[in-house]
């Protein structure tokens, strides 16, 4: 099963995956109706990143981060790796050289459900990383995994060239089919929240905007 | 058991209240005789909010976040909403309308033992918020929960009118009734504190303070 | 076995201490065959400190910090607290007071596979701490451990005098004896990878840089 | 806050408590309002024991025993003793001594939010325990804690005489004050399930005995 | 996304199924390339159970058990129940009715990523679990999700009709169209597998059978 | 570091090894001043067994069981495996093929601070295993660890040659030298237990036994 790259996927437009960036992880998760969300231990190595791009996969052996150099040679500018170890583990399989390296080739982050290293040289370089783990723990290059396949990356399935959304909220995937359909409802959601937040900022209640008293006395709440 | 909503609950007094917060949470905890810390997992989604208030408490079904609505409106400027879900959660009960709503009633913060979302739009409006996790996942409206009524909420009891005292070092909450004398003996312990700070600042040592050399050898510590 | 404090334990040299500190913890890992590392949950208070020191350990009952103040006293500048409970525990041992204290003898830092206080108190002090967990559970004063003996600290086990690095990255240890040979093996690796970092950049690819294509090739790794 | 032992608690109903003790956890947890369970590491250290009992509460430093001393005092036949630590804590406070002296009063059971040891010897004795771990390691019997006192335990706030009832599920509590309506409602449930039992062992299915399939179609169920 | 029930789904040959039954989990893993195994929190509620069954899966809010009924409907004899919620929960979303239900239609066992509860009931009938928790937590039956439907439970992705695998090593999934092919290698290492357990129980070494001794002195290892 | 093993190590007295497995786990941990235990996620694949021996340890790099092979080849009669993943894991490194092998050099079990598979097999074989996890995933065979090294195995240190005790209530590691040592005070401190449990056996208070009373009138203990 190991063993393969995939080297010619297929991407989101690039203005639909901007667009999706600028909407947000948890606009975008609504907008897919409350789908795609990666585990919330995947947590920024810094705060105040926001990025969408096409993920580049790789399934990897547990500790060991060959396959990492094999899928570099993958990205196109505005990829975005999306590493799932075979089996948990949260060994440091990245850092600051792998990060110029996928910097030099237009990466714009890492999603990566196991550990990142150097993060400070990677904050400074403004590479934004989604990890389960900081750690520094070394690894080999001695086993086989693949790029481009199918993998389920902290609980979400993801297909290479599916958009990734990532910010503050942490990580949604977009199936790559669906990106132009989700990015028309999260603007919908958007605008529609705009004029939400005007009246609720003026003081005025949900329970009177979202017309919920009657349904929540007929479901017998009782006020005391 | 579910579906109540209390109106009128007792608050303790601002003064005491806005004292508390000033204490902050570790020597609130100690002078209250080492009780009442939420446990650990409850972080502040930015560092360095400050803050003390009434709870104004909810209890929820897992991923329904219909009781938030219902509590909003039992607000009073210098509330704190706290959630504590029925079962474990870390679902996004709550994003920036819910903050907008709150914060138009005079809300201080949050104390949720589950999820939060758009934490960097919650940063931005300065709305402080700790929580077990940061995790878009959205929630439905079906099922009620009760609006202060006693919950336990990440290992402590609290009661509607407790105050909460939180900051970088986590939550603490006060029985409303003792929170006068908590806040006495709060001050009591900062005074001390100053002159022991500026004895330990200057070298001497704590074994010398605190007079625990004789103690410690008639316990059989042995230097070697 | 408790209740031993050891009084003259050996430092490295204090200029490979701080060519530790320069190397990071990544680094120093690496150089001293991927070892030495605490586990992942050790995070720093605070974002940016980069510190070496001797270690002065603390082996403490849970939720008893009485061995912290006997520590103080063994502390030489440019020293690191490292303290292990003999069980798991997330108490807060250890706040500003100590950290008053400690930093008043010329410690660099705490490590602590438990939890601390006042992290807004040290974070101003600059006094950085890697733990656990930030808690502000107080300890009591009631049972002996030890110090400067031997411990198992995170996973790792710690000798009085060994050298802790302690970055954004994690910690590290470094036996003593070993120290300056690592240090050597640290920086010659930070000038092997200047060079590669440079290619890298200009977008060279790892593939070829380490020469994997063929090994892989061999592995049976197949493009489709 | 500490140092109090609360010597004539009021407990409920030999007749009730037994009667819960018969209808189980998930049946009692149900009758009163899908409220009272503890949190699920609460495991038991053996299959098959099925108890209920009036709780004596112990609340207790991390890693120190000595209040079980005090509470085994103040059991009465049929007595649950019930330990929550002051903080989390996985000592073994509890082992084959204190199970013989606490079974020679009468004891039915332990629940800690802890650790216990000798589970072999427990096993044998048929002393049944739900812990949070099964761990070795000794506690001292240096600082008070305090017996028959409000704590939370797992989760759940627990009063001293309140009715525990354990089983392979877990636990639940019941506040002695309800113990005998919530009895008649599981009893009542039971009924009521004896006849879906057998309904559902021929075959019929649920959507068609709750009545469902309308409801669900209305909500937007499709089959395809 | 939700909402969505699919009824003639495609199954396994009987004969594949239930000889990947009793090749078991780790045989099966191996046979398929490593893949196909769910996290090992999941857990057998009694030991000794081995079964094989086609999955029919279910996506459920968290906390919500009504789906459960509508996929009892969807079972074949021969089946077995695969739930997975939208979000972390650990709710007891199946207890001894429904189990009562699911083996009146032929249901061979439960895996779900969340609670079960009844495990005492469960254990008599035979009806064999593997679960995340055991937690009595009621459910209830307000929103909407989807029965057959492309899920990822406990880290695997999973589709219904594959074919399910569990013992007490765990949960293994086959992708439906490979099942045959991976019988067929588990069947192949079963029987390599017996020569080799003949020749280490007579005392001959793996590093001997396996010709592993050369490779690891080219690799360095060094004998002191 | 790594790729060395250690041929001759020392081993404590036979006797003095079947000793401490008569005493068990608990006493062993008392009897050299409650220390020496690991961590009580180390959990036995079946219940009722009680073993002590001499280890050999095996430091392997994640998801790589090569070391295991050459550590059998170490085996001596009454010898135990003890094992540390580089780096925290959770896959199968051990299964019942191995485990013929172990048990045929005399191995008397496992230890292993990661996964185990074919956990069926080896309960039917009475070869006991105290693991983190129980997981089938496969390893590889291609980076070299170490054998009789010094480890850290879940939170212990551990020395090729120490000996192992291990029981229902977990793992406890006696360092050789200290063995004899150790078993005359465990053996003691069963004597003494003895009487005590007679005691308290017959009703009689650990209160009185300990004479407590005084202690806890004069630390402020209230009875009300």
């Amino acid at each position: 099963m190991s063993g393969i790259v995939v080297q010619n996927i297929q991407r989101a437009e690039a203005s639909v995956i901007d667009g999706l960036a600028r909407c947000g992880v948890a606009t975008v998760h609504e907008a897919q109706g409350r789908t795609g969300l990666l585990a919330s231990h995947m947590r920024p190595i810094y705060a105040g990143a926001r990025i969408a791009g096409s993920a580049v996969t790789i399934s990897a052996p547990p500790g060991d981060n060959w396959m990492v150099h094999v899928a570099i040679e993958q990205i196109k500018p505005g990829d975005i790796l999306v590493l799932a170890p075979n089996s948990p583990c949260e060994d440091g399989y990245f850092g600051d050289l792998l990060a110029t390296s996928a910097l030099a080739r237009g990466c714009r982050g890492l999603i990566i459900d196991a550990g990142v290293r150097d993060v400070r040289d990677l904050t400074e370089m403004k590479f934004p990383v989604w990890s389960k783990a900081v750690f520094a723990q070394g690894t080999v290059k001695a086993t086989l995994g693949s790029v481009n396949v199918p993998i389920v990356c902290a609980g979400a399935a993801i297909q290479a060239g599916d958009v990734i959304v990532a910010d503050d909220d942490g990580v949604c995937v977009v199936p790559r089919a669906q990106a132009a359909a989700v990015l028309e409802k999260a603007k919908a959601r958007e605008a529609a929240e705009g004029a939400k937040r005007t009246r609720l900022g003026a003081g005025e209640l949900g329970l009177d905007i979202y017309d919920m008293r009657g349904k929540l006395a007929a479901m017998g709440l009782k006020y005391v």
